[in-house]
């Protein structure tokens, strides 16, 4: 705390008598500092003596509010999205330490000095929507979804009640039902979560409650050992919220993936035997449509048998691949997801939402999630409103308070329709291919492998190492490939991609194309690009 | 799906020999509809032709969101909050269903015609940011904090990494660093988290964690029984919690509280005795400074004690009281709160940050919570990237993607400074104050305690209950009454409050004054119209 008891309101009229106020005692007595209650009209006066706060008058605040949106249409829409722009303005943590003064003080600040603040993080902000920005699975900038998301901030409300947000309690249904429509569910349940990891986590939840209800009573203590089945490409998630939700990461089995990167069905089948013959319950197969790394997809149909076999709950993880569904040339990768009891799926990766946008639907019509979840409370969902009880939703969510997130997806649907967004992710496949081509024809880029979706796996073989055979050290060398060429884009600006290893490959890049603004003339800067940056490695 | 193959792209020179196009392939063969890979060439000029998305136009693009930041600023930012426009202009749902034009299609709407939705959106929407939102224990609206959060939207990042939030990576430790001096800590760790419900379950686990590292891998199903301690009065996400977390609502030993709604520390030692002698293991105490609907304070440090004695982890959930702690006056009511081993605490309540900003602080500095939650992912986690890797923060998390949620907060408190917080803080107790003394002079209000914070419980006794003597009949009438005023009021759109029962009281009102704006007049009106819409009952 800095400052002294004199930063606050000081009312010296002190004596209180008689009043009780215990509003202002303290454990020990009547605060000496406070003495207020005394005299209502003084406190009236001095309120509005003493506690009009600046900042808030309201042509300052218009006046700033209006500043900050002219810097943000200007560093941020226009400049940010320019590809003769940086994609970020790096600086090491310490440098970037001392450039910024984030230090929070005791006084308050001018408004021009706010502004420049903002500027600056702006500045060293990485541009998301920039078009040299490949680094993660979500990208661009959506003028409509931005300006929903502007919305929902301005109105600043929770999804908890109808009460509360009438409009978007209506509006996060007509949503959810699109989705689940796109899966082919007719009817069904879901909501938005705080991001896919959390939707993964409430299909683990509801799937142990589907099987053994008691175990919102009773805890993971009382049910048998649970089996949770997921592939070796899952997101981690899977164990965070195996982790979390008390069952533990033992109670993962990790099922082989094949070479492409898909779970193999029969590997499953024996995994879910092996778990049954040490007495295990398996409860939940998560499987996956658009893996992390590979961007693979789980052979859904055969999963569905296995689970359908074996009573399993089918959960699939398409927070990533979910918006191949939009795409009438490319919905088979997904074949079977209506097959699946839930389905995790991250409206703001592929079709640039904004985060998070982020939607568990469930194949469900028995309120499932609701007795899963509820807990009543009394001061949210009284039950003696005047309007349909139904429209309370927020008793499904494991939150109390919920973020607005259907909004930025729903303005920029309705702006585009179904049909741009399809041909959107068309546009990602196709600049996905072109991209493959273009590697094809080059001497120093290498495919993981054919990709089935847009995660574009590869390495670069810089010029010391074309024509060598590949031996340990080949494959040494080549690990520090991609970090290095990464730190000098990052520290040029130029654009930014992410690398990984993963399994025995070592360092290679991951490249997404997502924005739909790209061109092939973007496509051939970034192979040329790390040519550039790699061409003395 | 709406719309036939012919919505995507048309690319109809078919025939892609030899090209292994596995991107176009499914799993029965080659797409019919697709083609694509042939002729590089044609799919460029193609790609340029068919899918610069209309919507995306440069001046389009800037003039839509112009025009929605004029109107953000017209409809909610100026009228939303004029004490002379409604709170909400209320629809039923049915109502608002048919006045609202909410399906989503095939084809893409208007910038007009999406402006007219978004001026729908909002005048049916509540806005939150009027004197006369009383209903929730979030309220008003503060300029800069939206100015955060409008930058926030756009520059659209996640907290993951270093690399994708430079600048939001070292705000959030400043800022987190911040919240926890004013708890008294000098060292420590912390995240934002979606919510004071997620930051309850987070320290819920980590209790869990700290007693028992094992439960991460082998869940509770090895663990000796666990025990949390909470109050009557606590939040439900307390519930929620111990359900999701696989612990178990039955393992949730609810504590008695005094007719304050504070937690009885005598009853707690009973509690917890009770729990061991039956096997558990007291794990987690989950005190509350400021309950939901009471606003009590839990002696804290009577309860650190007994949490000392039998070495269960501290947590308060100061979620909503926790800004008091801004209040040399009022930062009393936490005394003891540095005893705690987490704390979570959601500035988007009371220092209207906006939603969501909460925060989980811990005392631990030996990396506990990394250690509970992380999952290393290979993708995002590099081990050889050209930074510092302790500010790749984001594995301590449950979450994967990670809203930004410091930018709000930190630029509020840059423009205010701390003391400028403080007097918003004593300012909500001032008016809260003033409201009690002047419902003392009112025959029509009665008290349901002298609140010790800014939760404002009272019944309205209409004219016709007013003197009758107070037998079931009487109590019956009375818990009608709250329900029936709070239907006029919104229908009319003059104001909102919340009502609950609670225990053997029927239901009363909530009122929770936060909006720093609002002066006595705001106040006497709040009193002048439930009297008005109470004078027939």
């Amino acid at each position: 705390m800095d400052g002294s008891a004199a930063h606050g309101i000081s009312f010296n009229t002190v004596d209180a008598p008689g009043l009780q106020a215990s509003l202002f005692e303290s454990s020990t007595g009547v605060d000496p500092h406070t003495g207020l209650g005394c005299g209502v009209h003084n406190i009236a006066t001095e309120l509005e003596d003493a506690i009009t706060l600046p900042s808030q008058r309201k042509g300052d605040r218009d006046q700033f509010l209006e500043d900050i949106f002219r810097m943000i249409m200007e560093e941020v829409v226009q400049k940010g999205t320019d590809a003769s722009g940086k994609v970020c303005d790096w600086l090491d943590p310490e440098d970037l330490k001392n450039t910024l003064d984030l230090e929070l003080k005791s006084n308050g600040e001018s408004s021009r000095s706010l502004l420049d603040h903002c500027r600056d993080i702006i500045r060293y902000s990485v541009k998301t929507g920039h078009p040299r920005f490949f680094n993660q699975l979500f990208a661009g900038l959506d003028c409509h979804a931005l300006a929903g998301r502007m919305i929902t901030e301005a109105l600043n409300t929770s999804q908890a009640t109808y009460e509360t947000a009438p409009v978007f309690v209506l509006m996060e249904e007509v949503v959810l039902k699109k989705l689940r429509q796109l899966i082919g569910w007719q009817t069904g349940d879901g909501i938005f979560c705080p991001g896919g990891s959390i939707s993964n986590m409430y299909a683990m939840n509801l799937a142990r409650y589907h099987l053994f209800p008691e175990s919102k009573q009773k805890g993971m203590k009382e049910l048998p050992r649970l089996a949770v089945f997921t592939s070796s490409e899952c997101h981690y998630s899977v164990m965070k919220g195996a982790a979390f939700l008390g069952i533990g990461t033992d109670s993962v089995f990790v099922v082989q993936a094949d070479n492409r990167g898909k779970m193999i069905p029969e590997e499953l089948e024996k995994r879910i035997q092996g778990a049954k013959s040490q007495g295990a319950v398996p409860f939940l197969v998560s499987a996956t449509c658009g893996t992390t790394v590979l961007g693979s997809f789980d052979p859904i149909s055969e999963i569905a048998d296995l689970c359908k076999k074996h009573g399993t709950w089918l959960h699939v993880d398409a927070a990533w691949g979910g918006s191949a569904l939009l795409s009438q040339h490319h919905r088979h990768l997904l074949n079977g997801i209506e097959r699946a009891d839930s389905v995790a799926w991250n409206p703001h990766k592929m079709l640039m939402a904004g985060l998070q946008c982020s939607a568990l639907l469930l194949k469900d019509t028995t309120g499932l999630m609701k007795k899963c979840h509820s807990a009543s409370a009394s001061y949210l969902f009284q039950t003696d409103k005047f309007y349909d009880l139904s429209y309370d939703t927020g008793d499904k969510s494991i939150q109390c308070g919920r973020r607005v997130d259907c909004l930025k997806l729903w303005l920029m649907w309705k702006a585009n329709g179904t049909e741009e967004l399809e041909k959107r992710v068309n546009k990602a496949f196709t600049l996905t291919r072109f991209l493959i081509e273009e590697i094809k024809k080059r001497d120093g880029f290498r495919l993981l492998m054919e990709p089935e979706f847009i995660n574009l796996c590869f390495w670069f073989i810089p010029p010391s190492l074309r024509g060598m055979p590949e031996s340990a050290d080949y494959w040494e060398k080549l690990r520090k490939v991609a970090p290095t060429i990464k730190e000098r884009m990052v520290r040029k600006g130029s654009m930014m991609v992410g690398y990984q290893p993963n399994g025995d490959n070592v360092n290679f890049f991951r490249q997404i194309v997502i924005n739909p603004e790209l061109t092939e003339g973007d496509m051939t800067f970034f192979l040329d690009e790390i040519e550039r940056l790699g061409v003395d490695l």
